[in-house]
């Protein structure tokens, strides 16, 4: 079938209308997308600032919509379902990782805007092993952000295998870092919230969290070996060591964004009377996708969003490119 | 009692005569010193390299000796015990560290350098909780390293949590990276020991891992996402981004030194298509001790030594100064 779609066909350029024939595979879902979210990472996508971006591209990896055809092996959706879809289209579901129940690291995958097209679009049709139904008390537009900065908030916070009541800094407080107060809270953890706008210290607060502020060093050495966890989501660079000092021995640092630059680290801190942790995280396994919407069902987890008509995207390009706006902007898409 | 040993009166000065008072305590330990290794990190140490040597310092934080008396609370020793001694003296046993079995993190220990006077002496009075027996069948000055490096790169190891024969690469071939191949070679796991120096070749082969000349850029990128751990025992700067490229997502890199420059990263390699991990490691805690000690006795695993005479310490000092020696020096102090 032809697929209508907003693609981008060089490297900087405004997205514009593209079709692509698309069939509807065995195991394959066709949805009709009712919201997309638009976000820093598609302007980063249409730039090929990470340098894996195929042109033409059709970005936007959090996506929601409503099952319209099934392929003939599909047997876990049906006509009619409300989904989500994020980043992950395809996995081999044969290699070592894929068996390990690790689907995000298979070698064979296929994601948006690297291997296929994506959400912005009237329509998508994804393998659907990778069309995740959504708990009937999600909303459609405040769950879209869900399907991968939660996805990658969730992942970065269930590795890091928290005790009870863990004592957690979160690093930025925009989608991601909100999202991560969320989840957080609702474990049971106590957080601190770090970020240099007293601007959003009330937001920080009503969402359970102490709010430090970030250009305060003295307020920030003073909590020298405080935290289980810190998770940053910055894509800015900062002063790693600073945050370092702040983790308890066997402590942890959780990123989940980063500048293009290099950053740099004094190991010694990582070892010294202290065994510390630094890793990395993006999206997450089909498993961990279905844990965190079960999760954010039964907890009322909720991303802040603008919601925008499709129509309006240049408007919302030009929005993320000259603002640092707190809420995600949704693009809908009325059915 | 009165102890003589070997000090250093400040910053940068040579060691000479030193004579201390220490009585033996109810928890306390009189041990004899036969050997105590001398390495680099004494001569760090005693220049104050990491800023928290305290002068006079006694240094020497490998010890192998007899015990000669125990103090009234100590049912574990007995007189005649040969025991090793590592770089911990003392813990609060009361903090939530000390509770959980992870002494080495006790914010009220002793260390050796920083807090009390090690094994560069006649005796050493020591909390019989941090002096361990040696089994039987280890030989004093071969084991003598391991109560320091053997126990900071096995329990790196060990926090690995490596699958059966896992993929691993060790970065620096000097003691602890001998001690590395072995006791990941016993452990099952494949290893490839990365070295600059093709003088090493045979000595690698000997212990059964593969030999990568670092130096060849080529051979080294070959191996991209081969590894599911790599040590790095080096203390001189490297390309860390190089090496995080050789792990298989969510593999980790462990490092047990560094140089005290900030290293760069870049932090985009710890999450994109990965989940990798990088953490720190030194010393270990009693548990780790004990287990290592019994590892090694089971699989004969001993450590490459050179022994001098106790008298010849300004020898060794100047080939430390001068040399880079892959022999660990021993004193020997005969009983």
């Amino acid at each position: 079938m032809k697929i209508k779609a907003c693609g981008v066909k060089e490297k900087g350029a405004r997205p514009e209308p593209f079709y692509y024939e698309k069939e509807v595979g065995r195991n394959d879902a066709l949805v009709k997308i009712t919201h997309c979210s638009i976000a820093r990472g598609d302007i980063q996508f249409m730039n090929d600032d990470w340098g894996d971006t195929n042109f033409p591209v059709v970005t936007g990896h959090e996506i929601v919509g409503v099952v319209e055809e099934i392929g003939a092996n599909v047997t876990d959706l049906q006509v009619g379902d409300r989904v989500g879809i994020g980043y992950q289209q395809e996995a081999c579901f044969e290699c070592e990782f894929c068996r390990a129940g690790n689907e995000q690291f298979c070698p064979h995958q296929k994601v948006i805007a690297v291997n296929c097209y994506g959400g912005l679009a009237e329509h998508i049709i994804t393998d659907n092993r990778f069309v995740f139904k959504l708990p009937a008390n999600l909303d459609s537009a405040k769950a879209t952000p869900l399907m991968s900065s939660g996805l990658t908030v969730y992942t970065a916070i269930t590795k890091a295998n928290l005790k009870h009541n863990a004592m957690v800094g979160v690093l930025g407080v925009g989608g991601l870092g909100l999202l991560a107060i969320q989840f957080l809270k609702k474990m049971g953890h106590t957080v601190s919230a770090f970020s240099h706008s007293p601007g959003k210290k009330e937001m920080i607060e009503q969402a359970g969290a102490t709010y430090v502020d970030s250009s305060n060093e003295h307020d920030v050495s003073q909590l020298h070996k405080q935290f289980d966890f810190i998770l940053s989501t910055l894509n800015v660079g900062f002063n790693i060591d600073t945050y370092l000092k702040l983790l308890k021995p066997q402590g942890k640092l959780g990123l989940v964004a980063s500048p293009l630059q290099k950053q740099s680290i004094s190991i010694g801190l990582l070892y010294d009377y202290a065994q510390r942790t630094i890793y990395g995280n993006y999206v997450g396994s089909r498993k961990d996708m279905m844990d965190m919407l079960a999760f954010s069902a039964k907890h009322n987890v909720e991303c802040l969003v603008e919601i925008m008509p499709f129509a309006d995207m240049d408007k919302a390009i030009e929005i993320l490119k000259s603002q640092n706006v707190p809420a995600r902007l949704i693009l809908e898409n009325p059915l």
